[in-house]
């Protein structure tokens, strides 16, 4: 996540050059065409770039809607396990008797909570992540590891060890049913992010909005390149920067679980969420924050 | 589902074709009309398909946010049997006592969760399935084909078993309660299903729009072809193009549990929460994931 | 509900004869009156129909946008009507026990669910309904035909009957609530159809729209006129048929509960629930679902 | 709310009378400017209006699908009203066991629920609401009184009647926790009826698409009567009054509980949901429902 | 949270003088390029502003209807806020058995509710509360100014009070669930008033949008003075006042919990709820409401 609202010039250049430089090379054949071709056959209607103009503003602006509400739809998702993270520890230490015996069970179920963060994060990022060993003990690891699904298996796990709580009577069915309901909706929100992760966006979208562009430019620059002549190709280029760039905007937003300076920060989360349940189980000894890189971006 | 960035051109020239070549014949009726008649008796005014095609513009975005939120309701309709399926096999294989005798019956449940499963798919599809036979004892089998709602009829075997474990003691009432809630769950996704897959987008809106876009290409060439000339045939069905394909690319998401490659993975979806329910309860021989087909698209 | 793509010309010419004739007219009033009054003192500038064109599609977009979701939501209060009817029939078939007592309670409740339903589409709709008759007893009819709402007077008796069955220790409290849960759900559903149906949608929206769109056709008549003479009432009549009809169309869906081609059709699916209720309770004799009428709609 | 489809004209110009004289002085105003002024320096480009024109329309198009969420969004808190007021006098009557005693009670209770809606609705309204003391007895009436938030007050002693009811056995915990669900809602119902009461609509908003219109307005004027002379004080008024009366008409829906013809028929509803309470507890003499005035319009 | 429909110019140009500079700047520069280099050379075509006016419109729609979002998404999340601490002190001082012990209990508890919010508040704000001690005993203060998570300390310390109503048999099951669901919902707001705060708004959405309205301005003003001459830097700086306004009118919705006059009025939302706790518990020194500042907003 970009922190910062003075965005460096190099990054939108960064991201878009390949796509400028493809622009450039057909606003030049477009005023080469025209100048030597078409100048002396006929002139070209300034209606044709201005309904495309009006047609794509709509298709870019569909994208980006969809766009940016699965990416919220992701933050709403891993907010929503942030919510239910701390009502899960919140209960376990609260709702179940202390004594020795019951607090090395609820110490366990809340580490492998954040192991089961952990693991969610790492499978969403394609990513190997080295914490979640931390929080799992070596028999369990090896287990659940086996399962094509880690953190599904981490949930499973969990449910067994809520059902050794019930059935010794150490909490009773009100309570049980209040953390297994806590249960449900990680299992909730572990199929909504896989969804979004799994799910590509309609490709056809945005290969046909690319090709749209394309067409834009070069009428838009037959046009004015009657009335501008050379100075059209940089023109050309600058209006079909301000759609490209838009669209590009739009995509990178579509994937909001990738390793990069666009996605959800899961890192920042995932370690917000350690820390909070550390903290409540009374552990001195908290990870630090994660800090943004560069104050320029968080990941 | 399409995976690929960069569509092959054939596959949406494929999807066109037949409307392509009805643009290019209108266009070159407009042409020689213009060219032959209207040009000696008066001029067309820019103003109609300049204002025809933003409102065109209009009414195809308004499509394709109709049609994209179906399909996108679709898709998390089937996130939602993804999540409750495992909270489903979560719930039994934890919270009923192991023993031979519930061990069976637990297993039976799930078994034949997988079998709702493929029978709602292969309804929602139009297909016939015959892995749910698989999954199914053959009595059963026979008992829910004579309905005419085969998954509904599964469902209520669910409930059947579900009052036998309860009503032996077997679970408490909370834990009924939490089993029960999901099959109720069930009954609601396989009903959204069917309700997506039954209602017809209403017809008057593409079938007006694709009456619009033809007016619309008829005038612009009109109009065009007084300084294109003859070129206007081209540019008239290029416009049209950009009409035409996004229209038809939003129909295409508006029955989203078609058998074709712009509908949900149906096949990916189901096989993915087999394979995991099957992992839950421990079996070894766990069937291959679905994989794309020609790394283009998957089912 | 509409199933055909392609409409039969004549259905919408139905829908838009009258405002046809008017566009006419006024498009010829407009023709005349620049012929032989105005092109003598001014000429009319093209900026006035194309700012007014834009706005207007804007307007009828939002129209139609609304009126989508009345309809939508209309369609999904129905839809869970039919997922929380199976819930019901399942719930009461399987955890009431069987005994010959039970059974008759449990099939009144059933029966009694199905006049419910055909109760609340016949006030929808404004029709009266004889099948619900066939599923009360005489004396019960009596009573709930006393009170002005009739299908929230079942609804009452079905609360009546489940506490029966409650205080007689044939259910317990968890069933209970379960139960109870799906009624106070049908309450809901109730109530949202009635909402759609007593909210007129404001009508200075559609008042207005229809006020601008007549503006639009007169001053593009009177622009388009300076170029094209007597062609111009053509014109102007077809581009404002684009507009109309647009607007026509969604009005359409406004109120999705009439008993026209356009509304959502409620016979069908009250009979489709009706179908899956009687078979899960073995019944043999179901009545047909109801057909489309022409292959063209479905009531 | 308004039920006539042909509003009379009267209606509108009574809406917008101040803003149409302001509209049609700034015409004049920059006619006889350009007229006299202007004429004899520059001529005044067309892309001005046209650009400012498109970007209004956007503008009004959000002010006006803003106020109509809001506005449906009220209608929903309502409705639920409706349908939570019905499951709770269903439950009341049909859960509580018939009892001299117990009736006296549940019927205290149902009434004040009768009591609770019109003290929501004059406090909704600033309206004062005398109906409400019917429903309470004196001393009950001078208690809630003191509060400053009466309908809170009178929640609060729902919830002390319930638990007598719980706590002397009548109800169990079940129906107990139903009952009290429903309570809940009605807190949470009453609190979002007073959120959109309470949040002004951000001003900036309207402000700025005020004084957007007023320069469209002028600039449009200057730019037309270069063809049209005096006539364009005309047709600037009239695509002025366009925007303006649409802008307008969105800012009525903003206050959706204000006691005017646009406003949410809180004085129907409640009425209506009296009656149901009355009937469903068999009470002869129910109140007439509330009639529109005019035909026009409902309060 | 502005309250009044005027808005006092001032405030305007406070928040956008510095825009309107580097505007009027640009547009001057514009000016003179076209005047003194370009005008010898070619003409500027009105395509290049007109297309960029329209993408810019789409643009700027779309991070309105975002940032209105994020702000009502709060406002409702407050609001929610309200609604379950009325429900929670209703529940307590009603279904807690009255005795001398308990009530003690039951006051500490609306009271830390109270301290709950106000520290939730001063987080959101950035500001230091002085107002959450006086409801917070010394000892348990210190105890959760520990944690870096103080409202979620305090929610933590809620729970072990109910444990312990519960523990003792001072409230059944029943009880303690519909309680507990009530802190879950707490947890639930607070974590998502710190996703909105937490989350950025896009920030290449903002800077882009920034850019473009810069381009647009510089050609628009290029064009216009072709015809306008010298004038056209008004214009210039006036057409894209239109734009940056509404931007920048936008942009201060994003951050809907800042502490200044675009921002949900979280002091007063705070204080109400205060006072309702209070009244409800019959305390008699209520704090006074929080009042707007000089009529014109409140914090």
């Amino acid at each position: 996540m970009l922190l910062v609202n003075n965005i460096r010039l190099s990054r939108i250049i960064i991201n878009t050059w390949y796509v400028d430089i493809i622009m450039i090379a057909s606003c030049m054949g477009a005023y080469f065409i025209r100048e030597y071709l078409i100048a002396y056959h006929f002139s070209i209607p300034t209606i044709i770039p201005t309904v495309l103009g009006t047609a794509i503003a709509f298709f870019i602006g569909f994208n980006n809607n969809q766009a940016y509400d699965r990416w919220w739809e992701a933050r709403k998702v891993w907010g929503g396990l942030v919510n239910d993270s701390r009502s899960f520890a919140r209960s376990l230490l609260s709702y179940v008797p202390q004594s020795d015996e019951n607090n090395v069970l609820v110490q366990r179920m809340v580490h492998r909570h954040i192991a089961f963060l952990y693991a969610l994060k790492a499978k969403l990022r394609g990513t190997v992540d080295l914490i979640y060993v931390k929080y799992l003990d070596e028999e369990e690891r090896t287990q659940v590891e086996k399962q094509a699904n880690i953190h599904n298996a981490i949930l499973h796990k969990q449910s067994e060890d809520l059902e050794k709580l019930y059935s010794c009577g150490k909490i009773d069915g009100f309570k049980f049913m209040q953390i297994n309901e806590l249960l449900v909706k990680f299992s909730d929100q572990m199929g909504m992010s896989e969804r979004i992760k799994n799910t590509v966006f309609p490709t056809t979208y945005s290969y046909l909005t690319k090709v749209f562009i394309w067409l834009f430019v070069v009428t838009f620059t037959l046009v004015i390149s009657q009335e501008m002549g050379v100075w059209s190709i940089f023109m050309g280029w600058m209006i079909g920067f301000v759609f490209v760039s838009t669209q590009i905007n739009g995509m990178n937003l579509v994937d909001p679980f990738e390793n990069n300076v666009a996605g959800i920060p899961l890192n920042q989360i995932t370690r917000t969420i350690e820390i909070n349940l550390l903290e409540m189980m009374g552990e001195e000894d908290t990870p630090p924050p994660i800090l943004p890189i560069n104050d320029e971006y968080v990941l």
